[in-house]
């Protein structure tokens, strides 16, 4: 089970939360994801296979001194931590994308991560009234507090039903 | 089996690239990625598990009238045809990261993707002499040349050994 982890959690609940409940400055915390090796391995197979995350005898004498994840992987693995627990789930209309995605750190098998969701900016759509355009700055840490993914989202949200 | 599209490819086999090798301006299509409904709902329901991505009949009666991939799947799918074709096997170091990531038209089931990278910049690290730093503009389009996702990913790579 995941969760948000801190005492503060947007306030209106994800299955009633639109635009106006994403507030500049609000900060959110939601965890933990875990990727397993085998995991990290079959998904890189498919997606990334280079050997550092395809190959654990090899990535064992590599820099990292062992296998870490693809960062594609990384992404989706936090992906899901937004999905969950932050982003409306009746409300959420189309993401245009994602800016400045970073990866500090490298993800190693079993290590446990969380994000920290910082809603950075939110306005109204001008030219469509129904919505509004959020960007989320999502930070991701593991068991030893260190920064390995940060990015910002960008969604579309629909605004508060009147009446 | 997918492979180089066009009549260009980088000069050197990506078994033996080096930095030197991406020269800035220089254009490669490498395909072809598809994604099947199954690895589309399983691919979402670990990572983005969003109605739009997991399920089929209410997709059907959502705003793009059916299933649409994940953007993180599409972004792994299209990751396999860079790291299959254009990210040297021998020199690359690491990635800091990916900017703009943009998905201007949703990814469908059996849909044909293909990109284009353009080597947008490469340029010797000052302080550590052994390597470059690469950024490759991606661009990828499905059967009906529609763009269905853009970026720009960031490489460290190893310069060509001397002698």
């Amino acid at each position: 089970m995941t969760g948000p982890l801190g005492a503060t959690d947007l306030p209106a609940p994800i299955g009633d939360r639109w635009f106006e409940d994403y507030v500049a400055g609000s900060v959110c915390d939601f965890g933990y994801a875990t990727l397993s090796e085998a995991e990290i391995v079959a998904f890189a197979r498919r997606y990334d296979p280079q050997s550092i995350h395809t190959d654990a005898a090899w990535s064992a004498t590599g820099p990292f001194g062992g296998l870490i994840a693809s960062g594609v992987h990384t992404i989706a693995a936090c992906m899901r931590l937004y999905v969950d627990h932050y982003i409306s789930h009746v409300a959420s209309l189309a993401s245009p994308g994602l800016n400045e995605i970073r990866w500090p750190r490298p993800v190693r098998p079993g290590d446990r991560l969380r994000i920290r969701v910082t809603v950075a900016e939110a306005r109204a759509s001008r030219s469509r009234p129904d919505r509004g355009l959020v960007h989320s700055a999502v930070e991701a840490r593991n068991q030893d507090d260190h920064v390995v993914l940060s990015f910002t989202a960008i969604n579309f949200l629909a605004r508060r039903p009147s009446g």
